[in-house]
């Protein structure tokens, strides 16, 4: 396996062109007007907006996505270049003007005898990209979150204020929710243990084994705080639905049936809830919060538990009507009617740590409401699918963009082979069916503290590619599914390390 | 995947014909001679041997043994009858005298049309005897090792005193180590976490994750007692070697090579102590314990470490020494010079407490040493492979028997793959180049506290499956391969419950 070189690193340029948001699409009339009027008004934000944090997270996703989508045309042009005298310089010099990285030369250099090899280079250029980003993510902390910024600082010290010691998010891995936290949910990201799963069905097992490592540190640590501070550990459940295409861009494990997304959501929490109150003693529990999140327009659904536990399946809070109902009050008076709302909408008398929990969840979804507004007409164009990669294993930390990444988490593709199958299922409509093959980043994270993890955790990563390829070996054969292997350091803030891919690098020429 | 039956039970005979025990088999006489001379003086025990459990332990080994090895004679007698016009009658009565169950039906009543499956039946007969081992272990207690029972609680407060709040022990999962906990260390299975693993080299993520869910249960529950106490968890690893052949009948997974086994061994041990200091605050640490057992005469070595966590390669105490420094001392006087003769051999100063659970791990084995001359002549006549069938996944806490069953823990195949081959190149030795099947039972244990655990440890056992005759699809397509599925609550003393397997009985006559 080649080592792929250290990547090169350009910083993603704030003055990329802008992607066009086409409202006039294919979608049918009514669904249009509808969206027409969720837009009105757009011009005129909410006064809790944080417009500033808008801007800098739209030009954060602009510019990651736009390094990926001028992979196609810099080769379409290399393409009608490949059979020039001076190709291989030229190629580079347009390469690094506009990619801000060389090609692999012995792709280049073996261009004149056929032609080149197009489907390696596509997906030389996307690992490349990715670890751009993932380099980029961990130098220049673009969203402002990482552990020990003044933003993680300030809400884990919210956070234990309202009563909960840690914040265990479960998303559906769904690419439409990779931004969930971080944009929808304005939190940041270090504050959060974000463990998507298909159908935000997390693994009940897996989760009490986190909660006994939680406890036990505050047993022995005192962090983030001592065990005997009455404080819970807070389990939430993200379930998705669509609001323009009801029935069909809904979450596909639930058939986008999204009474089913909720009622799983609350049963799957019930049974964490209960798994833990039945292994351990001494009162043992955890506290839970179902959520749901429009994909069109991000605005959330809180299902306001009652302080006895209870969760109503056919009742929440919309922070669309939320933001209706106080978005002509100053800021201090709608944050005071957020509660109130809160409060009416939950399902028995609500915890009043949870009712400030959610209010602030609330509030910063409002800013993400006039987000999707100002940048995206009030819904995302890009209903469907439009994941630039595959991300398979256990880690991703800096992935935050709707739609960039396409979860397939797992420890083994003999368990995660369905979700696996899905994903290249979808990108055989993006990719395959251009004759692009489908990009696959595998990572496993470790811990670097444990002698020999990093290199249990890279031979992790070729065992799992092997089993990629097995699974899909026509593809495979054909060029048509790459693999780069990745793995991180869990212990510290540093960018993912490439540790392999498929990609034959065989000549002298180059890495 | 139809439901097998509740197991008819039958107590295994104790009249039931001994195994013979031929000491002029086909090894050289060198070896032959060897033995004998190791067996001279059989007839006179140790001081310290407890020869009542030595009967109680062989009487148990033959009787389930015998029970799998009564199989291939009463098909045999089948397969002469199967064209007889009262086949099935006699079939019954002779499986149910012979075996003490009754066979499927279906399988029975198709033998006139061709010829009888002998690969179903001898697949059915082992699950079927393997199912009646289990719910004997279960409701016997034959090694008198249970939870509760006076054996595992002395022990218990014992290992408390030496100053270990837990024994964990990781023998090589080779078929002649499974009886190492409960023969040859003579301890009681419930007292002792046993995990074994190819070539004793564990897991060490794993192995953390169970520290820390330990610590957590004794700062929450002072379970087995309060954290404060300054007692350690103590991880043991057994190697083994081969006296009378070193250079072959070693650990296959370090190629025969007793000095690679013990070295890997205290790497792997200290990777793992080095993981826990390092991972944890306030001087968390563990204790390291390494032992090797010869498969030949299962007398043990133990590399007695010192108080500072030195361990010695190149130096331990021999079981055999021991033996025969102590065998004409009454017993108080042998049990001092046991414990005088590990304090010597430590690698610097030692623990007074392991001192004293050395002493009586080599005391224990001194039973065993004898109980080797008892009934084998000294050394085992099955020196290489001779398990009964293969068994797959996590659990098995019933199986204590020696060459009993080949392990190959896992949760995936895709992890355990090498092991797993191994397992299935050994039956084709053992079995498919008589004809007959290679019999897998497969085996996840849940927690029954957790809702929805028991379904999934069903689904995974059922993943397994698939995963196998995908691995093997030719030996599983001539019905040369089958598996049994079951699952076991771990939080009860229940026996393995079958949910399934790949033998297809699908008349109405039958199950």
């Amino acid at each position: 396996m080649p080592r792929r070189p250290a990547p090169t690193i350009r910083p993603l340029a704030p003055s990329a062109p802008r992607r066009r948001h086409d409202a006039t699409g294919g979608a049918d009339l009514s669904r249009r007007l509808a969206a027409v009027r969720l837009g009105q008004g757009a011009s005129s934000l909410h006064p809790l907006t944080d417009s500033a944090a808008n801007a800098a997270l739209e030009s954060y996703d602009r510019g990651v996505k736009d390094a990926f989508d001028r992979i196609v045309p810099v080769l379409k042009r290399l393409s009608a270049l490949q059979h020039e005298d001076d190709f291989v310089a030229r190629a580079q010099a347009l390469a690094q003007a506009e990619l801000g990285f060389s090609l692999p030369l012995p792709i280049l250099e073996k261009a004149w005898v056929s032609q080149l090899d197009m489907r390696s280079l596509f997906a030389w250029c996307v690992f490349e990209t990715y670890e751009q980003t993932s380099d980029g993510f961990f130098r220049d902390d673009p969203l402002q979150g990482q552990p020990g910024s003044p933003a993680a600082d300030e809400f884990n010290a919210f956070l234990l204020s309202c009563g909960f010691h840690l914040l265990d998010a479960t998303p559906c891995a769904d690419g439409r929710l990779a931004h969930a936290i971080a944009f929808a949910l304005r939190l940041p990201f270090s504050s959060v243990r974000r463990r998507p799963h298909a159908g935000a069905l997390f693994d009940v097992e897996n989760t009490v084994n986190r909660w006994v490592k939680t406890e036990h540190r505050r047993y022995r640590e005192g962090v983030p705080n001592p065990a005997h501070d009455d404080t819970r550990y807070l389990k939430v459940v993200l379930y998705h639905f669509s609001s323009l295409d009801p029935t069909h861009e809904g979450c596909a494990a639930h058939g986008s049936d999204d009474a089913l997304a909720a009622s799983c959501g609350r049963q799957r929490l019930m049974e964490f809830q209960q798994a833990v109150e039945n292994s351990f003693c001494c009162g043992a529990s955890v506290d839970l919060l179902l959520l749901g999140i429009d994909t069109d327009t991000d605005a959330i659904r809180v299902h306001v538990p009652g302080m006895d536990g209870s969760t109503r399946l056919d009742h929440w809070l919309d922070a669309a009507t939320v933001y209706e109902a106080t978005r002509h009050l100053q800021p201090e008076e709608a944050r005071r009617r957020i509660a109130e709302l809160a409060t009416a909408a939950a399902a028995s008398t609500p915890d009043p740590g949870m009712v400030r929990l959610i209010s602030r969840l609330l509030e910063h979804n409002i800013s993400q409401i006039d987000y999707v507004r100002q940048y995206h007409h009030g819904h995302y164009a890009d209903a469907g699918h439009a994941e630039r990669f595959i991300g398979v294993g256990i880690g991703f930390k800096e992935i935050h963009l709707r739609n960039l990444t396409y979860f397939a988490y797992m420890d083994t593709v003999e368990e995660g082979a369905p979700d696996m199958d899905v994903g290249v299922k979808i990108f055989k409509g993006l990719n395959v069916s251009r004759g692009l093959p489908v990009p696959v980043v595998v990572r496993f994270d470790y811990n670097g503290k444990v002698p020999g993890a990093r290199e249990r955790a890279v031979r992790h990563a070729q065992r799992v590619q092997e089993a990629i390829e097995n699974r899909y070996p026509d593809l495979f054969a054909q060029g048509l599914l790459h693999a780069l292997l990745t793995v991180r350091d869990q212990e510290r803030h540093t960018p993912a390390e490439a540790v392999g891919s498929t990609i034959s690098l065989t000549t002298a020429g180059g890495h």
